[in-house]
């Protein structure tokens, strides 16, 4: 009987080998594409990209059988050959070939320069030859930061006595209900894609005080803006036994700070790729939601328009604002009117025309909703009578609340935002792998 | 300014603390759930239920305004009182209540005796209450034990150099085409909802050699069994320059090794609670096909009916057969028949007949489906042209092979049926925490 045993022996050397100083004057074979060709005549210098970086090898022209005539960019390629100290290469060392083994070969031309260190072509190209424009060093780099934020999410609160749940993307119905959800057909039965995990979270915390998810929502917003995507992963946290709503933002301060630190530990390579200055995270300010308008109006000279919501110049201007006044890149706005709040936010006790929740700006652009949520089922339903809503629908989560549930709260992070804002970026389409908005089903 | 740093101080104590000795004849503050209440008259014992687990708190009815008739199960509560050692309580610890107060009040009674041991309720009850059945603390633990299969596939590939992606579930066609995808229409344009990340996980190991994904895929399957569900959590991975296609095989057989570990060092209060014992995977037997067909067919005297995939109950049979004669709860099957394979799966060069593939069975269900992939695009739009398929719609998928892909190949399992198989459950839904099938949307 043949048997798997888990220890897999390469036949390539690996990336920590390479970098050691053990193999140096010694073979080593390695694995990649050909990321791009420097024939200088006796020589040709040959950059193979791994997933760990680039690294040269060199083509002497009198080796036998294997010239570099034949290789083309894109191929991918085992290479044998020396290992040899080089201070001109990146990291200290190239390959001196000895043998060539082409795994595979293009059929046509690259299309975009992925060799350059930006890619310049415009964000449609990028998007149309994603496959392609992503081998670009520092296009995938952008996708590493990522999933070092989404990394941190789940370690830090898995830390923290969190459960990782699973909740259905097909529903009966949306979570906030309203206009902006997808439908369609399950099996003869109207169905719903979920706008969010909302209820599902909540139900959770009655079972393991404390929940999150990471996954992906769903939004038929009829926008096209440089800041939405029609289907995007949300971070989603919930958690029961509460002091107040301002614990939910201090756990999303400890995720941000873990998050940083994490970036720092096992992203250095990215980081200076990128060359990113990352936040400062210590302590993130909070101004309520009135105030913060009033500030921006004051000093910016704006008048009001919209006094239940934040329009994103005003975003953008409270972001200015709390970095020239207070240094910070973060800022939490508390206490948003109820108007502009689902049903399910707790109203402040001390003046019920807000709200106990928060968003959290960064770079003046939100990138978090979250607040406390009701939890006593009289104050529900009331509400949701209030608003002139139904029940129907909503009776498996009203359940929940029937029989008995914690003070609780949470947030919801748009993974793409965060990552286009500690980017850099001017498009959010720029922070995800393959984008969907109103026009762009494709790839 | 306000600020927020991260660091939250409870008000109450937390679990660590209360099972330490430093807090022993000293204060307390619990909060949780109110799980039983037994009242014995000059005493009552108030179970309490938190995330960690039960706690017992003992209220004397002489304490001035609290009284047991005010508790009532399902209640939210924080509750003030003496620590003290109590060697027939759970973890040898009871609370001495010197003071309650009620956090939420449940307004119904619950409708499943929840703090039973084991719930005597049928499936579909079950399902129809989720929020409140999921509270018992067996059924609990099941998604506990789900939670360290999801965090180990992570874990473990984060450590072999796979970086995670998030793929769109939107997309304007399924990777495998035909008639089990789920339509809908976005923006007036024909959508359809993701089967597989199977296209773009593809893509992506032409950007960062290893990928992986979890999250949901859709199947618009009209098969209502134990074994299916029409939505559920994909765990994927796909991995280049492999040497073999046992290489994915072993990748996977590590991953399980490090999913048992994990649980073993983190969920030992699951496992225990559910009284589970783990699988032997230090080393995986692996059989072709065709010869696993012809062991169970004499063995156990059973005639093939269909020579090119296995029925349900050969699949059981084959993993009956490797239980008794190798003693292994699992087995891989390797070289599936080319005509049950999806396009893009390699031919085996020594009997195109057969793919370089494998499904890996667990207790005779099958848990995973993998294989090596054509990476060749001649080979692959050859491979298309046999089958009568067309290449519309496939165009960005195929670019990435016209500029180069290394060789590779991947898998996918299925969260819920691996964790029924750890679990011994009958039917998968009960390893769903809201599973979704041809009948059920809701909750």
């Amino acid at each position: 009987m043949e048997y798997t045993d888990g220890k897999w022996k390469k036949n390539s050397t690996d990336w920590d080998e390479l970098m050691s100083t053990s193999l140096l004057d010694r073979e080593a074979v390695i694995e990649g594409a050909v990321h791009s060709i420097r024939n200088m005549g006796d020589v040709a210098f040959i950059i193979l990209r791994k997933r760990e970086g680039l690294f040269q090898t060199v083509l002497e022209n009198k080796i036998p059988d294997c010239s570099v005539h034949q290789l083309k960019e894109a191929m991918t390629v085992q290479v044998k050959g020396i290992l040899k100290k080089e201070e001109r290469a990146p990291h200290g060392r190239e390959l001196r070939i000895t043998g060539v083994k082409i795994l595979s070969f293009p059929v046509e031309s690259m299309p975009l320069a992925i060799d350059k260190w930006k890619l310049n072509t415009s964000l449609e190209s990028k998007l149309n030859m994603r496959s392609v424009a992503l081998r670009n060093i520092r296009e995938r780099s952008k996708f590493r930061i990522q999933e070092a934020l989404v990394r941190a999410f789940r370690d830090y609160l898995y830390e923290h006595g969190f459960t990782e749940i699973h909740t259905p993307k097909l529903g009966a119905r949306g979570a906030e209900g309203g206009a902006n959800v997808f439908k369609l057909s399950y099996f003869h039965k109207p169905a719903v894609l979920a706008q969010s995990p909302q209820f599902y979270k909540q139900m959770m915390v009655g079972v393991f005080d404390r929940v999150f998810e990471t996954g992906p929502v769903f939004r038929a917003e009829k926008h096209n803006t440089k800041r939405h995507l029609n289907e995007y992963t949300s971070l989603d946290l919930e958690m029961g036994y509460i002091d107040s709503f301002q614990e939910i933002m201090s756990m999303e301060t400890g995720y941000l700070q873990y998050a940083m630190a994490l970036l720092k530990k096992s992203y250095d390579k990215e980081l200076s790729l990128l060359k990113l200055e990352l936040p400062n995270v210590d302590r993130i300010p909070a101004v309520q939601f009135e105030k913060a308008k009033e500030l921006v109006s004051e000093k910016y000279n704006r008048p009001v328009r919209n006094p239940y919501d934040l329009e994103p110049e005003e975003e953008a201007l409270i972001g200015r604002y709390f970095k020239e006044e207070y240094n910070s890149d973060f800022v939490f706005v508390t206490h948003y009117p109820s108007k502009k709040r689902p049903f399910y936010a707790m109203d402040d006790p001390a003046d019920p025309r807000f709200t106990l929740s928060f968003d959290l700006l960064f770079r003046g652009l939100e990138v978090t909703t979250g607040g406390q949520r009701i939890h006593d089922y009289q104050q529900l339903t009331a509400k949701i009578a209030d608003r002139g809503m139904e029940e129907e629908g909503m009776e498996q989560y009203l359940d929940a609340f029937k029989h008995g549930m914690p003070p609780h709260g949470g947030l919801g992070i748009g993974l793409e935002r965060l990552t286009m804002q500690l980017l850099g970026e001017e498009n959010v389409r720029e922070a995800c792998l393959f984008p969907r908005d109103m026009n762009r089903l494709e790839p």
